[in-house]
């Protein structure tokens, strides 16, 4: 029995391509003191690791040419050094892209996997979902009957997002790339409108379905589409910066509406999720216990074999996949 | 004696010109119950007056072509129907670009001119300086040992900005239009840096003078130089969005830098100071003991003549102004 792990090979100049990473085989590593040894099921791939793999400032260490990938994993223990930690347990953490890794105990988080399973601890109740909870409820702090904009509306983050809103009493129109998306987001998330951004007359559909303007932005997308938003911002409206996906590919895109922040008076707070872990507790349990009464829906997109993540990730940011990208590593 | 009045003309497109402003003349007008006739001896001229004279949306309700321009004043009562204004009063109002208005007493504030020039009451304890301590105070939230960065720094509002920051145990650089002005906020003001935009080496002044980035940065102008700063914001900066005043005349200036925003976890939040009006009383006690103190310096750029304010405020807009842009009545 081996490892297998995925390493950066090189770093990607404009679009991510299988070929900036590279599998090896790799030994079993032997857990030391307070350690336990984890065999990862499964893996998330998510929007965040193309800015670890990039040359640029992110908000991150970054990884470098011939390091493991990063990323969260949940697997189970099959060997123990610490006391909190049983054979068989069923764990999160961030293990990267292998299939088996030693971490502290300290680092890892045993998982209640009886009511969901286990892979909603990488999207609805995990980082997306904790990600969605602290842009909408902590940063935009929506008021019921107002109007919440968010963009990859379909993505394990944008998925929450709207539906939290619709919990709280909110008009909620999504955009997501494509008519499959955009039905799946209306019909099986409850959104009231979706907008598909690749019709040609995307920008006259976003002002009909916007008749009383924006007052709360998720954005994860930026460039064009986050552009073409501020332009329908309310006056004290407030915009969650999560993502600007749609940049990282490309060069920066030139942002001609910002002069809307002042005239609206909007508060922008750009953020990442893991800022805040002293809050991660309290939203994993109140997203645990909306997912167990079946008021939270999510999907997933699976790819099978730790061999395909990079074609998968690559995927992912090209907007291919439909709701949570997770690799089965078993 | 007659009343002057100076009313809107035109829309400006583009650059504002003498030309879109008309002088007339009009009777002095008659108090009606429960108002006071005020003899205006100082008119305020303000680079938000741009936005109210423009087609496009802005804060506040638009000066209609033949309507009287808007503006702030300070003046005396010369005839009272309220029994809280007796002749004599100084008195600081909105009456707009003319020499007498009778205003409703409610309108109206009595100021106190024993330990401070009435002047003052349109600047440094007025509106201007109310603006700097809401955006640098209730919004940056400043530490002491924190770097402040604000543009248009020997204006009516950036001078409050730095020299508050100043107190608050920042390091403070302004950026400002040539050297004299720099000179003024460095020697007078006390700043720790001032950086001339016009400088062909402007960006790498910037750079040095900024080895630990910015931690609050107060907005004024946008454009390029709003630009540039984004790219020097730290980790959990804030940005207190006053003014853009550099779009006024030109088409939206296109902003490539806005992924700091994200990266660096930035608040941005645009204000104006009018929204705020519940904390006018309290910061206007605040800077008036400052200014008692001198510990609070200002500078005031006087141009006799209402006739002469349309001239004058091309000129504030032109960035020609020296401080406190006043008009002189009488």
């Amino acid at each position: 029995m081996h490892n297998q792990q995925i390493i950066l090979a090189s770093r990607p100049e404009g679009w991510v391509t299988p070929e900036n990473f590279k599998l090896i085989e790799a030994e079993i590593p032997t857990p030391g003191p307070g350690q336990v040894l984890i065999k990862n099921h499964w893996l998330s791939l998510d929007p965040y690791m193309r800015g670890r793999i990039s040359e640029a400032k992110s908000y991150a260490r970054g990884v470098n040419i011939g390091e493991l990938m990063v990323g969260n994993t949940v697997g189970e223990v099959i060997a123990s050094h610490s006391p909190e930690f049983a054979v068989g347990d069923a764990v999160l953490a961030a293990c990267g892209w292998q299939l088996f890794a030693a971490m502290d105990a300290r680092a890892v988080t045993k998982i209640n996997t009886h009511q969901v399973s286990p892979t909603a601890y990488l999207s609805v109740i995990g980082m997306p979902g904790i990600t969605a909870w602290t842009g909408l409820i902590d940063i935009c702090q929506p008021k019921e009957g107002e109007t919440v904009v968010v963009d990859a509306a379909s993505g394990a983050v944008g998925s929450v997002v709207g539906q939290l809103a619709k919990l709280r009493g909110c008009r909620v129109v999504g955009i997501a790339g494509g008519q499959k998306k955009c039905a799946y987001v209306l019909n099986e998330l409850g959104f009231d409108a979706c907008l598909d951004h690749r019709s040609p007359d995307f920008a006259a559909e976003l002002a009909l379905a916007l008749p009383n303007g924006i007052d709360c932005l998720f954005e994860n997308v930026g460039g064009a589409i986050f552009e073409q938003l501020l332009t329908h911002m309310n006056v004290f409206s407030r915009i969650a910066l999560c993502g600007m996906v749609s940049e990282f590919n490309r060069e920066p895109h030139a942002y001609r509406t910002l002069r809307s922040i002042l005239i609206n008076r909007i508060r922008v707070q750009g953020f990442i999720v893991s800022d805040h872990l002293e809050t991660w507790p309290a939203i994993r349990e109140s997203l645990y216990a909306l997912v167990v009464d079946g008021r939270l829906k999510y999907r997933e997109s699976v790819v099978e074999g730790l061999v395909r993540a990079p074609e998968a990730f690559v995927g992912l940011l090209k907007g291919e996949n439909f709701g949570k990208q997770l690799i089965k590593l078993t």
